[in-house]
């Protein structure tokens, strides 16, 4: 499938960092809607890629995106109405309390910042997040990655607090028990944290999870855990990269499925279908406040064409009804994903909420040990020979993401489910 | 000219962050090589965009950036051509220590992944770099940025040099003394951070030193600040963002005018014409070493959409021959810039390079006192109302800066020279 020339020619010209997916990387040159064709003509069904939310090559994005960069692309320091349109279609879509929006080219970008004004506008240093979280690769962000760098680098300002996982975790399927254990091990955290000498400026809380799952919270956990950081004088940051934009269902963002009112929400990948547009939105008093000490100019962060992307993402959402479509396609994905793990003993649990799925692999029932990465990447593999794009999560890498453009569609779901079933045949083949 | 609505919509939607240039804010609505349209259908002559190096809507890109994003676009977890292509056409164009290619999505994003990347390589913390710098927004390049935060919040890593400004630094226009006498400067900072107990990971230099001028530097003072950080077990790392992509003349790099090699050289603005897309590139030992700890992947960075804008954006240069373009339309641009000075008191000096060029203003010459700030803001609003954007750059908000697209001609030249003819004789008017 791949040409070992693109292989070799990658590597020469941008070294060890860039790795692929997959032993026989996909080398895909076209998509479209749900479905990605790689350079020999095979066609893929598109599980995986949130990125490009309403579908690969939206006819409305691109066109937006070609007729504004036809036009004009400059930056905020001149007027232009994309930005402020942009901004005031997403306050119509934002909780409340969230009355302004900052933009950037990434979630990172927008992560760093929201934590530069949490410091700022607490006078605390530290920052609260998950085991195995990940938010970002700036310097900043880095740290508050769990998930990206050894454990003994950790500094001192950060307090991790263990994933509500309920079904691998230490606490098991008792929800509102396992919300108090849950809570009671993240307050050991930040008393620790405090202890250090250092109050917590911020939580940062990926409301789905992502590379712990995705999971589902008891809602007391939730907001709980809001509750104590703002009792220690921190802000609740919610990054909904993952989690919002229709995602998780029911909801634009996944804090309203909490019923959490965060102090600062920042969003990414979905925004733009592909283009880097990134939000920061806040309270206004927050805003000025750190305004009075503060500019920040982001060169790229809103221009013409990028504002121009981020309302053909919006507009499409809306016009096709996707928010409606993630929850009743998400609740016929999961009632098929329900029956497979009936079937085969390799699936220990399903995890997720509207278009974010995750079956927790196991090598066996009983022990849950998590199946192990090199079958994980065979089970992927076997699934992409069947057409069919799948990803990884999970702490051990153990879980299979379906993660679909919010288009997908229930015909989706059932090629997606046999491409799957065939795989998780062939992997039980492969082991007798 | 601006619609009163548009300002207070802006307000209210994107809070106090955004702040536009001018009094009078200039509400554009449309560009097309080195002109600008607003609102009101008035034209103006761009020289003070970067961003859109190879001038506003050039139709390559534009085509490039639409015909990719009808096609197809994912992220580097896949194979795909142009990300290849991009980094091969760069490393064509890099100083050929330069052997591998990182992308991202800003020039902030770059700076930052550097700095992470030379304090794992080095084992060091501390950071160099010059007063009144500006290196980007994260945490981190926001510390690097010294014009961007109270002085008492510079961390004890960082060590500030004094920028080698020959017209009104400490210094004064005798080039072999000023290198030695600014190198001598900066050893003292460097033995300072030493003595805080921190060693230098990396210098970081912008080559035109575009906050504090621009300026040109002698060569043995850029030269030996280097060997002294290498000295001490530092990388040095140009900050390209500015000085690079044929604006400084000469050569496509900063660096290679003061026959300095980097060991990390990073680039953003002006590498998509517009488009977010930003460059971090290293040796391969160095690529080799950080990538056996870390991964780095960024979303957005080097997708196929920015690749295709990206090798757009070097085919326009090459085809257009714009080096040699800075380098003529430059060389006659400053020569009528200084006859311009001869003219006018209130500037004191013509600095720069390439197709960036800074009047240094002085309210008195021989003093050399600074035009204050909002004789600055009336001498931009003049040159404004006769058709022509320029910015304003300096420690003191001192420095008219011309920095068009890089296709701007010599016609373009006399233009720009009319009208900042034309501002000044009024504002001496005023002043009469």
């Amino acid at each position: 499938m791949p040409e070992p020339d693109l292989v070799t020619r990658r590597k020469a010209a941008l070294g060890p960092t860039y790795q692929n997916f997959y032993d026989q990387p996909l080398h895909l040159v076209r998509g479209e809607g749900l479905k990605l064709w790689d350079a020999d003509g095979r066609e893929y069904l598109d599980c995986y890629n949130n990125v490009v939310s309403v579908g690969h090559c939206h006819p409305h994005v691109v066109q937006a995106l070609s007729q504004q960069a036809a036009t004009l692309n400059t930056h905020t320091r001149y007027l232009h109405e994309n930005v402020i349109e942009l901004g005031e279609m997403l306050i119509e879509k934002l909780p409340d309390e969230m009355e302004v929006c900052v933009f950037s080219c990434s979630g990172s970008e927008a992560n760093d910042l929201a934590v530069q004004i949490a410091r700022h506008i607490t006078g605390q240093q530290g920052v609260v997040v998950t085991e195995a979280s990940y938010h970002g690769t700036s310097d900043l962000t880095r740290r508050l990655s769990t998930d990206s760098y050894p454990r003994q680098d950790r500094p001192d300002w950060l307090a991790v607090v263990e994933p509500p996982n309920l079904y691998r975790g230490p606490f098991a399927r008792d929800d509102a028990q396992a919300a108090q254990k849950y809570l009671e091990l993240a307050v050991v955290e930040l008393d620790a944290m405090e202890k250090r000498g250092v109050k917590p400026a911020a939580l940062m809380i990926d409301l789905v999870w992502d590379s712990n799952g995705p999971l589902i919270a008891p809602v007391e956990y939730v907001r709980g855990l809001c509750a104590e950081i703002r009792r220690r004088g921190g802000l609740v940051i919610v990054d909904e990269v993952q989690s919002g934009y229709c995602r998780s269902g029911q909801d634009w963002w996944g804090c309203n499925n909490y019923g959490v009112t965060p102090d600062i929400l920042t969003c990414g990948k979905p925004m733009g279908g592909g283009h880097p547009l990134a939000l920061m939105s806040t309270r206004r008093d927050i805003a000025n406040r750190y305004a009075k000490t503060f500019h920040y100019f982001n060169t790229f962060g809103g221009n013409p064409v990028s504002a121009a992307v981020g309302k053909a993402v919006i507009a499409v959402i809306d016009n096709e009804n996707l928010l409606q479509n993630v929850d009743s396609s998400g609740t016929y994905l999961h009632s098929k994903l329900t029956e497979l793990a009936q079937k085969h003993a390799l699936i220990g649990d399903v995890q997720g909420c509207g278009l974010f799925w995750g079956l927790d692999m196991v090598s066996d029932p009983i022990s849950k040990t998590p199946l192990s990465k090199s079958k994980m990447r065979r089970l992927g593999s076997l699934i992409v020979e069947q057409g069919v794009v799948t990803g990884t999560s999970g702490r051990y890498g153990q879980v299979l993401k379906l993660r679909p453009p919010l288009p997908f569609t229930k015909a989706n779901a059932d090629t997606a489910i046999a491409a799957i079933d065939k795989a998780l045949q062939q992997m039980q083949e492969y082991r007798a």
